[in-house]
This record gives C-alpha cells, structure tokens and sequence, in this order.
C-alpha cells in the first residue's frame, strides 16, 4: 500500500476493486427465475453505467479507508463496504416511493420503471442482501468482530428509518427548529456515514474508544454532505448538478436555508405561507435568502462542520498515506464559490 | 414444564409472555419524539387489541415449542421469538401497499391510516427492529450461536423476497404451474414459519442436521398454511374468516384451487380468461370447482402436506410432551368439514 498516497490515487484503486467485489456479489444471490431482481439490482447500483454516472461510492470508499487507517488490509472489508453501499440504495429505493421521486441519478426511480410493487419488494430484497453479505466477513475476522458488525448495521438501520420518519413528518410542519433538523439529517445521512467510518475501524479491530472516533468523524461528514445537498437544493447550479434549484422550496422541504430562511427573512417567511408558490417566485425566494444573508449563515454552519471532521481526524489514530488522503477528500468539502 | 401437557395449555402460557417480552422490546425501541412510530407498530402488532384479535402468534409460538422441544428454557428463544414476529408484520406493512390492500385483520392496513410514506417506513424500520431483537439472545446463548441466528433470519428474509416477487409476476402471468406455486409458496410463507421451526433448535444447540429435521417440519407447515388460505379464499365463509371468497379470482391471484381449476375445469379456464369478472361470476366459478372435483384436489393435496409435516415432526428428536402438543396442533389442521 506504500505506493498509493493522493485521495486519487486511492479512489482509483479501491474504487474499481470495490465493484467488482460488489457486481460478483449481486451475480450470485439469485438463481435463474429471479434475473429480474439482478436487473433491479443491477440499476439501482449503478453496475454497467458509465463510471461518471455510477455515483461516488462515498460510503464503501469510507469504509475500506477507514480500515487500512487501522492498518489492516483494506480488502478484509469488502463484505462491509458491500453491505453499506447496499443499505444505501435499499433506503434510495424507497424514499423515492415515498417523496414520488421519479428521477434518480439522472434515470428513472426504480419504482417508475418496474413499477411500485416490484420496487417496495426489490428495496427489501436489498435489505435482506445487506446483512447477508456481512456472513462474508467471517473469512477474515473473528465471530465476535462479525457480530458487531451486523450490530452496528441493525442500529444504523434503525437510525435511518427514524429520521426518515422525522423527515416525512416534517413536511406537514410549518417550522422545524435547527436542532430538529440536526436530528432528522443524523439519522437520515449522518448514521449511514457514521457507519462506514466506524466500521472500517471495528473491521480493522481497533478498540471502542477509537471506533468512537471514526464514528465522529463520519457523522461530522454525513452533516457536511446533507447541508452541501440543501445548498445546491437552493443555489446549486441545475445544469451542472441535475437538482432543480427551486423544487425544496415547492415540495414544502425543510432544509437547511429553507429553515434559517423562515427564521431569518421576513419576507421568505412570509411568501412562503402562500398556497402554491410556482417556479418563477421560488428563484426569486432563493435569491431574496441570498440578499438576506441566509446563504452566508448556512456557508458559515456548513464550514463549521467541516472544521469538526477536521477536528475528529486529527483525534483519530490513523496510518499517514490514509489520513492525508482523508485530509484531502474534506478539504474538497469546502465551499469555494460564492 | 412437567405440568405443561396440552396444546392450550403450552399456548396459555408461552403467548401471553411472549407478548409481555413483545410490548416491552417494542416500549423500549423508541425515544420520545418517535411516539407515532411506536403507535404503529403497536396497531400493527395487536398490541392492546383484544386477545381474539391478536393473531396467532403461530411463528412465535412455534419458536418457542420447537426451543423447548430440545430440551432448553424456552424463555431463551424469547428475543429470536420476536424477531421472527417482527419480520411476519414487517412483511404484511409491506404486502399490503404492494397489493392495494386496505384493510388486515379487521382493521385499516398501517398505510391506509398513516399514508403510504410512514407505513413503507414504518415496515422498514421494523426489518431493522428485528435484527436488533436478536442482539439480546446473547445474553443467553453463545456468539456463534446469535451470529447464525443472525444469518437464519437474512436468509429467511431474502427468500421472503423472493417469494414475494414470484407473487407479483405471477398475477399478471395466465398459467402457473404448481411447481412455480410451491416455489413461490416456499418463499412466501413457507421460509419464515421454517425459520421459526428452525430457529428454535438452533437456540437449542441441536446439531445441523436435526435442525434440518426441524425446518422440514415447519416447511410443511407453512405449505398446509397458505393452502388452507388459499382453500379460504375460494370455498371459505366470509362470516367466519373475513375474507371474500371471490376476490382471489377477481384480482388475478394464483392460488393453488385457481391454477388447478385453469388446469383441470375447461369451463372455469374459459371463464377466467374474460376481460372483467363480477362478483356473482366469481361465486358461481367457486362452485364449478366444487362440481368439477377441484376441492377434492386441493384437499387432498393439502392434507398430503399435513402427513407430511407429521413424518417431520416423528423423525424429529424432541421432548415428549412438547411433540405432543405439535402432533396435536398439526392434526387441528386438517380440514374436516367438506
């Protein structure tokens, strides 16, 4: 592993061994009568599109990291960063029956495609996959190691359903107070992320104690992804991120600048207790938070986090190529343009 | 257990704890601001419902059984016991969205009273619950042991899957073959009552191979279940069961007495293949099948299942009293009336 030291270079080994350990996975859960799953599977996960379009694999990449951080093979890990990139795409499956999602990742929703019956099912086939591929664990670590791992799955699992549970009650509400949203974007992003790191280092058998730490460090980094997602869900640029700028704003979301706004700016606050606010006056709302100095506020709140994974690195005890490469991957988290 | 000799009297003291032990894992999943979400699992559950209106706790039951039958506390397989429960009503969430159902057990299905957002969530967060119930078997039992537990239930779930998905296909396909319905049969509903058999003797620390033995028991079981279902469905009293007796052959499903009929009654075959079928047509299509000795099939393959399941329970090494009570609940399956 000596050789690999820039974030890139670890990207482009890890990530094309992660697939192929992922792809030969998915070819061997199904037998002959069941092509169709694998075709689901197949999909959802990106396998056989175009590498740009397969989606960034944060999660799996985190894990296998987080175990060579230990010193650890990365690759005794593979089951892990499968059964982490899995749960991932079960809950994508099924938020977009939930939130009416047509459109992931630039294709149709699986559920749009196969229809819903098909979809709700193949997402919990996707569940059951998860924890079954940790059985592959038990190769290269010790029962015990293995059952924690499927452990810290089962929490996470229920962490995400909790705050998906916050994030559809929230819809129906009117105002949701920051910590409220803390909570809903842990459980909905930051358990997952939070998950990916701690089980590198559960993996890699560190002791509790430093587990806890790459646990903070995930959940610093799943805050981060979910408020740069709420950004773009406001200013980002549609061309270049295929988000609609103005859709959170219509759907009644509560994210990040939609909640600060309506503490913050009167007249957001206002415009947005209107029956139906059409396309046109959304932009014109996401500007007026600009105006307003929301945009800076969620910047300087998103800053903030990324300091915290900063922070949580440096505690972490960690091989050096590895953290480097992790001090890389968050520093490309900052928010440059303005 | 020296003075536990019936069925009913296993049954009057094994449900009620297991239904302590269940409300309590379920009082204790939640933090206070998910009171909803412990308010659906509990309406999902029969928690609070009238004794009569709880379901029978048939999979759970026969955790227990199958736990004591090898000589154990059957108190040991309480959590296991859950688990299983968990993933039965984490099924019916779900099965009931997928096919459009509204109502389950005399009731509103979870998504027609929470909307379809909460419930599909709610039934996730119920998978997960039931992984997390097994983590408290190893109070009881060693790692290995709960770490195959573990792997029982994924497996057990992805094969629900796969039940399930053959269930879907199947309604907008003409013919089925029985074979194609015993597999899908053996997804569906056979896979989880196996793995409450299954389950018990592995809690037990029965050796593999009388575990098999086990799951042959509860596999035949859970064939005899869904065909007395399916028997329900077509010749049933709506009165007594809840069940339509027409929907079956208006929806499309392939249950064992509609693919014989399509099979075996030309005028029934004929019939199904027009375009929209009445309620009236449906009942007068019940009784062709009577007529043209399609009953006689159904239940004689039936009640093959039930011998079968009694070869299964004689080969099985299982405590006395204990085997008494299954042989006892398994001859309360074969249908009398005619």
């Amino acid at each position: 592993m000596g050789f690999m030291k820039t974030l890139k270079e670890f990207q482009s080994i890890l990530i094309p061994e992660f697939i192929r350990y992922l792809e030969k996975y998915v070819d061997s859960l199904f037998p002959q009568d069941f092509t169709e799953l694998t075709k689901i599977y197949k999909y959802q996960l990106g396998l056989g599109d175009d590498y740009s379009k397969q989606g960034k694999r944060i999660r799996p990449f985190l894990t296998l990291m987080c175990c060579a951080g230990t010193g650890m093979e990365w690759q005794q890990a593979l089951p892990a960063a499968v059964s982490i990139e899995l749960i991932h795409n079960f809950s994508l499956i099924h938020d977009d029956i939930e939130d009416n999602g047509l459109m992931r990742r630039g294709k149709d929703a699986v559920w749009v495609k196969w229809g819903l019956p098909h979809g709700l099912n193949a997402g919990d086939a996707m569940f059951a996959s998860a924890f079954k591929a940790l059985q592959n664990l038990q190769d290269n670590v010790s029962e015990s190691t293995a059952l924690k791992a499927m452990e810290l799955l089962s929490e996470t699992c229920g962490q995400l359903t909790m705050g998906q549970f916050l994030d559809i009650d929230f819809e129906e509400r009117k105002t949701v107070s920051v910590d409220e949203y803390l909570q809903m974007v842990n459980g909905k992003t930051a358990a997952l992320i939070s998950c990916s790191t701690k089980m590198g280092a559960l993996i890699g058998e560190f002791p509790q104690e430093e587990q806890k730490k790459y646990h903070n460090f995930g959940k610093a980094l799943g805050i981060v992804f979910q408020m740069y997602d709420d950004w773009l869900g406001m200013w980002g640029d549609l061309k270049t991120t295929g988000k609609s700028t103005t859709g959170d704003i219509v759907e009644g979301k509560k994210t990040i600048p939609i909640i600060l706004g309506i503490k913050n700016s009167a007249r957001f606050a206002n415009k947005l207790k209107e029956e139906k606010i059409s396309k046109n006056t959304a932009i014109i709302m996401a500007e007026w938070l600009r105006e307003d100095g929301i945009e800076k506020i969620v910047i300087d709140t998103y800053t903030q986090w990324v300091e915290n994974a900063f922070i949580y690195l440096e505690e972490m005890k960690c091989e050096g190529h590895v953290r480097n490469a992790l001090i890389e991957l968050t520093n490309n988290l900052l928010i440059r343009k303005k």
